[in-house]
């Protein structure tokens, strides 16, 4: 099985030392022999520590595609352009493609699955997300039959890192954020992971294969956790919760539409994703009759990425031989539940003039808008004093109007502590 | 695709009426009708809650594996005969066979893996371990290139219910365990479980996949549950650990060998497994590259097990269809590494007269066997003291040593807490 690669850097090399460390035990296991014999790069003269023949690097992505040597094709570059066209090429020839590009089928997913099923030919993708993961195959494969209610995943190990540290040191988001940047957790410029637009990508891919809906980057209510503050995190520790960034699909309005959002939410300390640390990944299901499920690892680096990749590999190189491969199904487009709409617990955190009748004006805000209060409690802090309400279930937009009204009164000094409270 | 059902018990009944409930929107996505036409029962009278039509229910299971009407085949009603002979049966008339039997499989894997490879027919059994979660699948098909170095599992709920209840509300085994059972999550003879027969079947299993290699319950080394008192649980929490039922099949001696154990263990409070809870179960995966990864669910009811039996059935019947079926490979004998040439970290917590030279005489009996302690207290109980050790990675055989010299020391008045440490 000759295969051809595109692009090669930190997962690409990684991968091509995987296939040259182990291509004699999987050709025993499986009776497939891997090679590697055209790889497309930008920069062939690059040191990537790689015993690469002569001959094999090249520049010209379709050299790689055309070559009638390359029977499948591992797309490993990013980005929309020339992958999409190389991949549509290859698949049109009937080579199968594994990628793990998340940003290309967070944009046109739905379009390469259906040129997949068109051509009848794998396009297989365990590591656009979750990295090493393997949970793409089990929600396609071993839940077919399995309605699915809701995915919450930590999909984005920077922003994981950097509560995690925040919760267990008492940090602030700066500090840790400067820390993460110094050990390589973090990107110099840190915006796609901490604005929540890389956990975006992911979720709308999540949801793609969860509800076989046609969902995008751009349809997901996106916050990020640079509003996240130490207090914040502290109040939601005292009550038993840590706040995670959680990338949510859920079906909503009985079942006829999803909702897609990516925030920071308060999880209960004894649900699994509240002991996902560091820069570990998760995914956590919920089906009808299995109940719920949760997929954990590492969710990037080259080897734990390339690892997936080798999988969907040998995957795909089977079904080859056998004349076969996977279905993916058809993805329309879902009707949206605007993030207004949907339902949640709440924690509202005010500061407030420690005055008399106070309180009662802030009950009567909850009161007009039919929020109802599950938890409260008061402390003192100097002059003012901090308001801590957990809300029962309530439709976002009541709360919006309730903080909105807080903001127009002129007890309230600051009504800026607002976190959703998810998997109580 | 007809189904022939052997076995209507909590999970066939379950399995029953998720066919009945998803026929139609299953058939919508893959294009693939599932009906069940037969069902072997051992008491046909029995009121099963379930509206299946005249003529269905038989009590001859051969009359289902034959009947040309019959497709493929579910297996769940257990046991070793005539489960065995049936499935063989089956598989040699070509139907696919989806089972959720441990037992057999914890006896007779690699058997019937030969039989399914050589007929060239489906045996899919993802529910026989771990129920729900889909792990089998993952470990044979997406980590198909990852070797994997261990695997180490909580996989029998009613233990981790038990132990849960414990640390959580400091309660004596016994307590918990009547509470287990007037709850349901306890057998009225809890044998299999709490002596951990039924971990050691799965863990069985669980080394045979992950390592392709023919391993059976009587392989597994097996401890269970019965010694472990809310003392060792106080001290175990005191130092930052949990103490969980683990199942653990891992490599040993340059992977020329295999070691698989059930025992309790301590866990660090920050690993994964240490946030399973109550019944659910989790597997947890350690590969070259890919790092740790860890599947989390309910590891039994009828629902969730029913669910991971329709899961296999789907993709039979997808194969079938098809005309192609999963790989299993062969499966031949290991070489085992006994437990006494295991090697581990260990706690041990002795209780002794509290008077000059005990610890010299101790930390004597350490030396003279070549263990190198990590960590050592002393607290006063009483007129005696009790002397709690963690030690460095040891060889199981000389920490046993030890302990039988603590045995011969008059000032040693028990040495009865001993505990391997895992996960570190």
């Amino acid at each position: 099985m000759r295969i051809g690669l595109l692009g090669c850097g930190n997962v690409g090399a990684a991968f091509v030392k995987l296939v040259n460390e182990r291509a004699a035990a999987i050709a025993e296991r499986t009776g497939i022999t891997l090679s590697i014999v055209k790889v497309a790069v930008r920069e062939p003269k690059a040191d990537r520590g790689l015993a690469l023949p002569a001959g094999v690097l090249v520049t010209d992505v379709n050299a790689v595609v055309e070559d009638p040597n390359v029977d499948l094709i591992v797309e490993v570059m990013g980005g929309i352009s020339p992958a999409r066209e190389a991949i549509t090429a290859a698949l049109g020839k009937g080579k199968p493609v594994v990628t793990a590009n998340k940003a290309l089928l967070a944009e046109t997913g739905a379009e390469m699955f259906g040129v997949a099923d068109a051509t009848g030919v794998d396009l297989l993708f365990e590591a656009a997300v979750a990295g090493g993961i393997p949970f793409i195959r089990p929600l396609r494969e071993s839940l077919r039959g399995e309605p699915i209610g809701r995915v919450m995943g930590i999909v984005n190990g920077t922003t994981n890192f950097i509560l995690t540290k925040m919760t267990e040191e008492g940090a602030d988001y700066g500090d840790v954020l400067r820390e993460a940047q110094r050990l390589g957790f973090a990107e110099a410029d840190p915006t796609a992971d901490v604005e929540a637009f890389d956990a975006a990508s992911k979720c709308a891919i999540i949801a793609s294969i969860a509800f076989a809906a046609d969902v995008r980057a751009s349809d997901v209510h996106r916050e990020g956790i640079t509003t996240v503050t130490a207090a914040d995190i502290a109040v939601a520790r005292r009550l038993g919760y840590v706040i995670k960034l959680l990338a949510i699909a859920e079906r909503t309005n009985g079942s006829n539409q999803l909702s897609v959002r990516v925030h920071p939410a308060m999880v209960p300390v004894t649900h699994p994703l509240a002991s996902v640390r560091e820069a570990y990944n998760a995914v956590f299901v919920e089906g009808a009759a299995v109940g719920s499920l949760m997929f954990y690892g590492r969710g990037a680096g080259g080897d734990p990425t390339a690892s997936a990749v080798l999988g969907d590999v040998i995957d795909a190189a089977i079904n080859l031989k056998k004349g076969t491969h996977a279905t993916l199904g058809t993805f329309t487009r879902p009707a949206f539940t605007p993030i207004d709409d949907t339902t949640s617990e709440y924690l509202l955190s005010l500061e407030v003039l420690d005055q008399p009748g106070v309180l009662h004006a802030i009950t009567g805000v909850f009161a007009k808008h039919g929020v109802s209060i599950r938890a409260a409690e008061q402390v003192g802090i100097g002059e003012n004093a901090r308001l801590v309400f957990i809300t029962h279930s309530a439709r976002e937009a009541s709360v919006q109007q309730c903080l909105a009204d807080f903001a127009g009164l002129g007890v309230v000094k600051n009504a800026d502590g607002f976190i959703r409270v998810v998997g109580r």
